[in-house]
């Protein structure tokens, strides 16, 4: 990856203008959900609604930029609280946190997501890949840490770190049906069943 | 409870033909999904739409009565399954072939699940209550399966309970984003999961 140079002039501006209303939108489903208008976005960066077509030609685009977004954040967020210790467990709870803190933003990818599985939906190539991209990424992940005693070294480490996923997805649309669930409990839990079993050898490296 | 009488004259006319159009309605979802007409399944039970709207007064009870027929099917077939040996493992795995085989009615369970994480939503009740459900049998199962030994007794049981359920909903939703994803294996790396630790005292009781 070569270093990206900084934009000047009026590209710069107008990556400027993009980054305005995509927070403004990521703001607008944080307090409303779905149900957040495009002229209320609008308004909150204070263009006109073809202004913001210009930008994101449709209300599915700028909503899946949205939910691009959350994921970004989720993981500087897990990331960040990894770097104080125990990582996978101060990770996934800091994603089931994320979700009870910011239902708006959990309702819009439960949806999105929902409607996607359609392989007719404008959406179902993005939440391929979303998951393809996560997918790899948390594999790699674990491929270190079972190799550094951390996580089990048992079971593929592609297969737990699905596992992870579906935890996390499946959790979200419990809680969301049933905000009384303790979900950063049951994360947790599902964190200590990804040890190293006892007497596996694996424990300290 | 007690055994119920078998329903006499007009009344078990009634509920075969209830049953009938649920039936119609299964095998139509079965094949196309959520987009299965009321015409279409009025037509396979050879009535009129307004005489199915008698017995289901809207496509929403009627799609969601398929769910819960879904869910004793799956039941069933989990616990057939169980029968035969390693329940945990078998009945994981079954699950996971019920979504593969029947992906109309697993599009139409994901639908109307993110559907009902609206409050207002008039499914939202039958989704919390189904989860409850649900988490209480298999906390339940779990509880006898930990006294027996065969599930870790280290975590509470309600946690495992609801970590499986969230593995098998998250899962689904990957597979159906997909199809290449071998969700049947990634549930049984994680039915492994829940096993006893070793030398943790709690493997044959």
């Amino acid at each position: 990856m070569t270093k990206q140079r900084k934009p000047r002039g009026p590209y710069r501006k107008s990556a400027e203008r993009r980054e305005q209303i995509l927070q403004a939108a990521y703001e607008a489903v944080d307090e409303f959900g779905e149900r957040a208008s495009l002229h209320d976005i609008a308004e909150r960066v204070g263009v006109t609604q073809p202004a913001l077509t210009y930008y994101f030609p449709t209300r599915d685009e700028l909503l899946l930029a949205v939910l691009e977004r959350r994921d970004v954040l989720g993981k500087a967020f897990a990331g960040g609280a990894a770097g104080a210790g125990e990582s996978m467990v101060d990770g996934m709870v800091a994603s089931t946190r994320h979700t009870t803190d910011h239902p708006g933003l959990a309702k819009l990818y439960v949806t999105l997501s929902a409607a996607a599985t359609d392989p007719e939906s404008p959406a179902h190539g993005y939440f391929t890949e979303r998951y393809r991209g996560l997918a790899a990424e948390v594999t790699q992940d674990f491929q270190e840490q079972q190799r550094a005693g951390v996580i089990r070294a048992d079971e593929p480490a592609d297969h737990l770190a699905r596992a992870v996923l579906a935890v996390l997805d499946g959790l979200q649309i419990q809680w969301m049906h049933d905000p009384t669930v303790d979900i950063a409990a049951i994360a947790e839990t599902f964190t200590r069943m990804l040890a190293p079993p006892a007497g596996s050898g694996q424990e300290t490296p």
